[in-house]
């Protein structure tokens, strides 16, 4: 059976997120290294979050595409709806401390300055849970399913800032897609350190008329206040417009990589 | 005197980088909207970090500073030197957990994961070592001066990945600060959604030898897959260039907002 490892505990989004790509064997891992370990050494392929529609980008996740030899081989997009959990038999009103992954926790800042809930941060969502069995006065924040699973009670659904709430995950394997006419590609780059440098780069893809899906710059390490830049535009590396695109960018940059050409995921 | 809210306890970088403003009242608050709260409603001005050149953004900042009526008046910049403390006398080898700010463990990072130690998020550096006197075989990542402040021990310096770490933190007042001659301005805006329109947008700027030297991207809520870009470039927003520039901007943006001219930091 297809094999995919993900970050967290059973039960977690990111699980959720590789059970909708069908029949597969999940492998939990502690951190998003691990995950990427697991892909680099041939032992299956891994599902990784990358952004959330809320909260934002997840960098560690940049970070590690940036230097691991893994291609994105496709995206999932999965709605996200945050319940508060507890266990059964649990007043709303004796909740005093609220465990969470921090992503989880800035989607529900909100809901949870007006309880006055002290928020703690965790590696997992669904992991959270098993620190709730063990302390009472407290909850956790996680999806419907993870209560599910943990034999644990829903005090309130969809406690986020808002019900429009996606995370985006890639699949990473050892080779990323072959086209299939709906496709994206996640590159990373530096560029020379020039006034207009990025303005530069950005040229390439709007003459090519490639549509930019997402800019994100992180730092580089060693050099402060100097970027990476990862951009995810519509279209296949091996489209004859892409590959123009990315031949002109490799002489206007000091470093690219592309992650890998996939196929698009959809709002579900 | 002077009176500066920052996030955190007595003893954090934060606070750190409103002493190095010069005599200054400090005064420790528990979130970030905490502090912008503060300077909404006249009790003074407030320090808060925006990124750091190791983990990058503060994305929590970003989104405050959108949404808030303060503006930013001036940029300092903290050398961060990290080290590993605990409890006088305690044994580096029976050390098994580390407490600290996400920031500053994702800072240490590689630091944490040789020595395997579990790391602990916490809501602040400073504040983590109040836990540690409370639990053996722990210990928390913050400044040489927290240790003093608090009576604890040093086991190690410099912790970080690189020993070039900086965070960069925005004062932020009533009103933003006069032309020096040496200033940067950061705006936020949103574009339309066409192919290119970040990119006509960077265009005023490179056409204006305006030099951009942060761009960051935020989603926007309840729009899943859109963003907020936010820009720092080199010049006052009176400068006749700028002027010019952020008028064309207006143009081309759906939204624009200036979050303040300032004098601008130097690493140290």
């Amino acid at each position: 059976m297809r094999k995919i490892a993900f970050q967290g505990a059973h039960g977690s989004y990111s699980e959720e997120a590789a059970i909708s790509l069908g029949e597969v064997e999940t492998v939990p891992c502690r951190t998003l290294s691990d995950v990427f370990e697991i892909v680099e050494s041939g032992g299956g392929e891994g599902i990784v979050p990358v952004e959330n529609s809320i909260e934002g980008s997840i960098v560690r996740t940049y970070d590690l595409l940036k230097d691991s030899t893994v291609q994105i081989s496709r995206e999932v997009i999965l709605k996200i709806s945050h319940c508060l959990i507890t266990n059964p038999g649990t007043d709303l009103k004796s909740i005093r401390r609220v465990y969470s992954h921090p992503q989880a926790l800035g989607q529900c800042e909100q809901y949870l300055r007006e309880l006055n809930y002290e928020a703690l941060p965790t590696y997992d969502t669904a992991g959270s849970l098993e620190l709730v069995k063990r302390e009472k006065g407290s909850a956790a924040i996680a999806s419907e399913r993870a209560a599910k699973m943990y034999d644990m009670e829903i005090l309130e659904k969809g406690i986020q800032m808002s019900p429009e709430n996606y995370t985006r995950f890639f699949v990473i394997s050892a080779h990323d897609a072959d086209p299939t006419g709906a496709d994206k590609t996640s590159i990373v780059f530096s560029t020379k350190h020039l006034p207009g440098s990025l303005y530069h780069c950005l040229e390439i893809f709007a003459k090519a008329e490639l549509n930019l899906m997402k800019i994100e710059s992180r730092p580089i390490l060693g050099q402060p206040w100097s970027y990476n830049f990862y951009l995810d535009f519509e279209g296949h590396k091996a489209d004859a417009g892409s590959k123009k695109a990315l031949k002109e960018l490799k002489k206007r940059t000091i470093f690219l990589k592309v992650l890998g050409s996939y196929p698009k995921g959809v709002n579900r």
